[in-house]
């Protein structure tokens, strides 16, 4: 079996020789282990973080260390009473083709309910990203009819999904902001949004007056900083501000974040702004996944795949998110 | 019967002058109408931005309008299928020893059940202010057994009634913080709190890390401003923050109001920040009073009271607001 390991950690951004590709044989279990052969391997940007050891989710990497990596696989073997042979799970797998699971919190195992739509959801509309989106619209936005609602990060693995879930809602209008001409045109072409701003052409808060000319409801936000300070401006009574990434914020000292004027309008307005993440609602998984399947079946969701294949081309993944995806979810194909 | 109007609009601070005391005959009331005898009237920070037409909670007032407010009546005569003789409401009668009341949404008129408490409790614990409290800590910041709680504004009509509620839902500890020596010995002695912190005093935010050496759970503003941007560098995972009041930022213009540094504490640490009006949870108003009422009878509320007598001391009630009370719900007493 094929295996990638750190070959050094990044300075700046991940390159290619941060990486290296190994065959090893694959590992005999013990009782209370599972055997699972990965079928996909999602990439995301905090990944970059497992590698500098920046952030408190992932054990610390060393050089030589797999690298960390969720996914979903099948069981192949199990010594562990709560798996069995056959069944689909989403796991921490790291990027490996078969690799040893315990029944332990560690790994946040979720067996996948829904396994007659493509295996691949559960990379993307039916993995921890879009619970997010269905957390972050439903159950802390209380999106609702006639909600006028704004995402930010809309074309990423997260935000290609809320779009149709606010509308799925029953929201009265939906507007994506994302990076560039093409992500735009699939907000509005491809991923249910009413309309799409692109943040890298100028005037986007005149952008956010023409669209939301009554005030924005509902913000999902990938991106904090100033964006979220204007919205803060924009918004309506009662409206309720999920906080799902600062990704403004990623790269830069706490020093140099952006100091907002309009915070005061949380009390003025009597509104809620609120932080989450979705492994702080494990019970909930598989409502979410079984509701979100049913969207899919019903044709109100369409998810949105970036499917590279071979394991061979998870280090350029990775590489690629930073620069710009193509929108939805990307991800590496192993087996299916 | 004797009223208050408004004899001159407010420059900067009410004054005496600002006041004139009328005689006028107590009036009929035609079909759909119900005549109250005042017996309890609040006085509240917001009256000068009523005087002002700087609120949109009131409507507008002009020289030689009657005061508006808010207080305890006794149902005196009715003609209106809702309201009957004898009946104990709460609702806005203006500074006048008799009202005229519609059955009509502006009067936000509440009927209480728990008339065999004191009937001044209608301006307190079990009015707004109290229904405020219990909204605030239950419903917005879900206080559970283990919370560590802070509170601003401590001494005032609703901090008076917070600490008692945080501790009925058995938080681990609650610290309020108010202004001056006297107010903070109030809250320990006398308003249930286990700790005070004295904003006037040097070292404000150093009191802070002292009391809270794991992190705020809970906190449940009436100040806003500097005060929570050092609160927000201090929230623990999933904190919750209760915006009820910004008094920070009351006399200030927006451009003037502290920009912080630490907002984006809310992503990271996955907390809540929420602004909330108590006339939004109407149907909850009746619950919020049994429950109230139920703590004290137990105990658990021992509601401070700041009772003038006679209707000639509400200017002076309202003027010694914006002196710094003596803690607990400032009042008048016409009746009872």
């Amino acid at each position: 079996m094929k295996q990638w390991v750190m070959a050094k950690r990044p300075i700046g951004l991940v390159k290619p020789t941060d990486f290296r590709l190994e065959e090893t044989s694959i590992p005999e279990i013990e009782e209370g282990q599972v055997l699972v052969k990965t079928l996909y391997l999602g990439v995301a940007p905090v990944m970059l973080r497992y590698m500098t050891n920046e952030t408190e989710f992932e054990r610390p990497m060393n050089n030589g260390d797999v690298m960390h990596g969720r996914g979903v696989a099948r069981v192949v073997k199990s010594k562990c009473g709560k798996f069995k042979e056959g069944d689909i799970i989403q796991t921490k797998l790291r990027w490996r083709e078969y690799a040893v699971i315990e029944d332990d919190p560690y790994y946040m195992t979720y067996k996948m309910n829904n396994t007659d739509l493509s295996l691949s959801y559960g990379c993307g509309a039916l993995s921890m990203n879009g619970f997010t989106s269905l957390l972050g619209m439903r159950d802390i936005c209380h999106v609702k009819k006639g909600d006028q609602v704004l995402v930010s990060g809309a074309a990423g693995s997260v935000g290609s999904m809320a779009g149709f879930v606010a509308k799925a809602l029953g929201c009265k209008k939906v507007i994506g902001i994302a990076g560039g001409k093409q992500k735009c045109h699939l907000l509005k072409e491809r991923l249910g949004y009413d309309g799409a701003i692109d943040y890298k052409e100028e005037g986007l808060y005149e952008k956010l007056d023409q669209y939301f000319p009554d005030g924005i409801d509902v913000f999902f936000d990938n991106v904090g900083g100033e964006l979220l300070d204007e919205v803060l401006a924009r918004i309506n009574r009662r409206a309720r501000i999920a906080i799902c990434g600062r990704i403004s914020e990623y790269l830069i000292p706490p020093e140099q974040y952006h100091r907002p004027r309009n915070l005061y309008r949380i009390g003025l307005k009597d509104a809620k702004m609120e932080g989450f993440f979705i492994y702080d609602y494990q019970g909930r998984h598989s409502e979410y996944e079984n509701q979100l399947a049913q969207w899919i079946r019903e044709g109100k969701i369409n998810p949105l795949e970036d499917i590279a294949v071979g394991i061979e081309e998870m280090p350029n993944a990775l590489i690629s998110l930073y620069k710009g995806t193509n929108g939805g979810t990307r991800m590496v194909k192993l087996d299916s």
